[in-house]
């Protein structure tokens, strides 16, 4: 997606240790036009797929997913990274956050993924795939199905996307990132 | 506004203790369509008010402040409720979270707050007010000015509103709650 990877390349900066900072337009501050920009990108290329429901994990996944969820006239569901008291038929599973720095459980209600729905997940940042790992232990969980999982922007040199390619989930990325060595923003392709 | 109180009373569950339950459409799963309504309605409100930015608190918030953000054309800044450690020049309050249970830091780069800029805060709950008076904090420690205060369910009866009217806060809550005694949900208007 070109308007994407303009903007990386315009506001997005390298901070050493593989960190891409852009959080003045994605995860952060957001830019709403690009998100509907966003939006439209993955309802397209998600045109052949069915879905039931659209499902992300707070907090940057929200946005891009109520866009998807929005055009495709279908709820979103947003998982958890802290079990709130209230919650009812919790399905959870252990993830490792890069950026909360911790390992939390990660959930949803079991009242709203029922078996046999048709899950397309969405979020902003594929990474070392824990947390993309976890969502497909939880659809699985409630006996619904992962139709496809699109992220915003995919670090391709870290291990997500093998890790989804092995398991045969058809994965979307907007922008992949060969490398970001030496504070140099590289794309894949 | 009528639509989302037909929904309270459709799908929202009152669970004793003060707990309004809607997580079916409103702060687990999401009704994208309520939501493009709700986003609306703020805006029709806050038609006589010049914004620079909207602002909201992850996670619930993003859904609403995102349509507001989107209608009025404006960028969205969300507050975190655990500080990352790749933030620049944080600004941050000290808030008593109900749903998460405890004391923790909100807080936002400044670098996306600037001074004299004019800024609506949309958040889903407002409860005792903790999360809203932090918000008032951290924009004024930007020098930013903070132009009315929106949110999707008020609960009349915790002592948010009434913290907010002493403080001069333009305040648009789209369905108020008076009471939740008995686990009956009734309006105050």
């Amino acid at each position: 997606m070109e308007l994407l990877k303009q903007r990386i390349l315009t506001d997005g900066r390298c901070l050493g240790g593989g960190i891409l900072k852009v959080d003045s337009f994605l995860n952060h501050q957001i830019d709403p036009k690009l998100m509907e920009s966003i939006g439209r990108e993955f309802v397209c290329r998600f045109g052949d797929v069915r879905v039931d429901k659209v499902l992300t994990v707070e907090a940057s996944g929200i946005a891009p997913a109520l866009m998807v969820a929005s055009l495709l006239g279908v709820d979103l569901l947003f998982a958890k990274k802290k079990q709130p008291s209230t919650i009812e038929a919790p399905l959870s599973a252990r993830i490792t956050s890069f950026t909360k720095g911790c390992e939390c459980d990660m959930c949803v209600s079991g009242n709203f993924l029922k078996q046999g729905e048709r899950v397309l997940f969405i979020d902003d940042f594929l990474a070392n795939g824990s947390v993309a790992l976890g969502i497909l232990d939880i659809v699985s969980q409630a006996g619904a199905e992962v139709v496809g999982m699109g992220f915003v922007v995919e670090k391709s040199f870290q291990s997500g996307a093998a890790l989804l390619a092995e398991r045969g989930v058809r994965v979307e990325s907007l922008a992949r990132i060969a490398s970001l060595d030496n504070c140099q923003i590289l794309f894949a392709e």
